[in-house]
């Protein structure tokens, strides 16, 4: 039974892929990679799509957008079958698994290890940037400096934990903006935090926004939104 | 004036770097590198040495290890006069910066590129690997999943700043556990997260150690220690 890569590929940049990555990738028979909306191959097959060689054979593997709480049932079972799936292709080679971001940072890849383990699939992971480190290079934002600490938050978790973290981190990423804009300008201003963040969305595509007005807030952001929050910069 | 790329090179492994990173590191004709405790080139410059052209030249830039709190002015002046030296450096050519893990996480770059502007050089930022993904990878262990947060906390922090952080995040990376071993392991016994933490020390080196007892907490812990606090999880 071959080893299964699970590769980090970064948050957009073809060149954000590790050395070590790259180098797998450039050797790797099979390729594994998450669907998109439409069924063909996502995001990260398209972020390195130029680093995977010709010949590679390119298995889309299809991962439901569900509600890790809601669906869980119904993701397990699809997590089962891509694993039997990779294991069978697996056989008689190694293989790569493309990830967005880093593969331990709200990634799919992170669950079907445990059944890949199972099937005697051995896997290693390669980590990448994750996308919030993208932003604050892009943006020269420091995430933390110092004796603060930072924490990731996502607005599809309930108002309450959101607030918890919000008091307790001096710098946080809210991930997942538009699930929850007016709620987020809401906590923001209970905190007198106006001014002390910065919001991007679709990054380094030709569509960048850049808001750091709380008025903005109140409208519909796109999909893509990431918020830095940093308790003691001022953005205006 | 010349650029200057700021080049988060990852947590130890030298093929961690970014492709980008490596291709700048290859063509470049400065290369500035933090100084470690003996004065001669530190970590980061350790790691990529062997990714670094012969005919570089290498400038070791000093940045004592002083408290951001306490001895900011030090600090302070130090950072202009690392700058001023860059800077005079970077009058006919471009350069990179070597930082350990990713720079815009817990680093000096983030502090000097505010001086380095003053003198009219332009810096790119390429971020890198921090180090907790590459504790995550090299433990399978996800940072984080679904709808949970994690923060990063340092034991250099206030203790009602780290119990703040521990009580309002899922998951939590405590970073330098040895500057307060016996107060971490009283927070954990607090909270009953006994069964809930993996910590490793000197990862990836001969002497690397693997800590999921609290008893062990007690003792003396390397420098190099990290912990990883997963509520949902019992790692024992």
């Amino acid at each position: 039974m071959g080893t299964l890569y699970g590769i980090g590929v970064g948050p957009g940049d073809p060149d954000y892929i590790t050395l070590k990555g790259y180098k797998k990738l450039q050797q790797a028979p099979v390729v594994f990679v998450p669907a998109g909306k439409n069924g063909k191959a996502g995001i990260a097959y398209g972020i390195v799509k130029e680093h995977i060689p010709p010949e590679a054979e390119i298995v889309v593997l299809d991962f439901p957008m569900k509600s890790l709480s809601a669906d869980r049932e119904e993701l397990d079972a699809k997590w089962q079958e891509n694993a039997a799936l990779t294991a069978q292709k697996l056989k008689d080679c190694d293989g790569v698994f493309l990830t967005l971001g880093d593969p331990m940072v709200f990634s799919t890849y992170s669950y079907i290890t445990d059944y890949l383990k199972q099937h005697g699939v051995t896997c290693e992971t390669i980590p990448g940037i994750p996308s919030f480190c993208g932003l604050a290079s892009a943006l020269s934002v420091p995430l933390t400096q110092g004796e603060e600490s930072f924490a990731v938050v996502s607005m599809t978790q309930p108002e309450n934990e959101i607030a918890a973290v919000l008091d307790a981190n001096q710098n946080i990423v809210v991930m997942k903006v538009s699930a929850g804009t007016e709620l987020l300008a809401k906590l923001l201003q209970e905190r007198a935090l106006e001014n002390s963040f910065i919001l991007v969305s679709n990054i380094g595509m030709p569509e960048e926004r850049i808001v750091t007005d709380i008025k903005e807030l109140s409208g519909r952001l796109p999909y893509l939104s990431t918020m830095l929050v940093k308790k003691n910069d001022d953005f205006k």
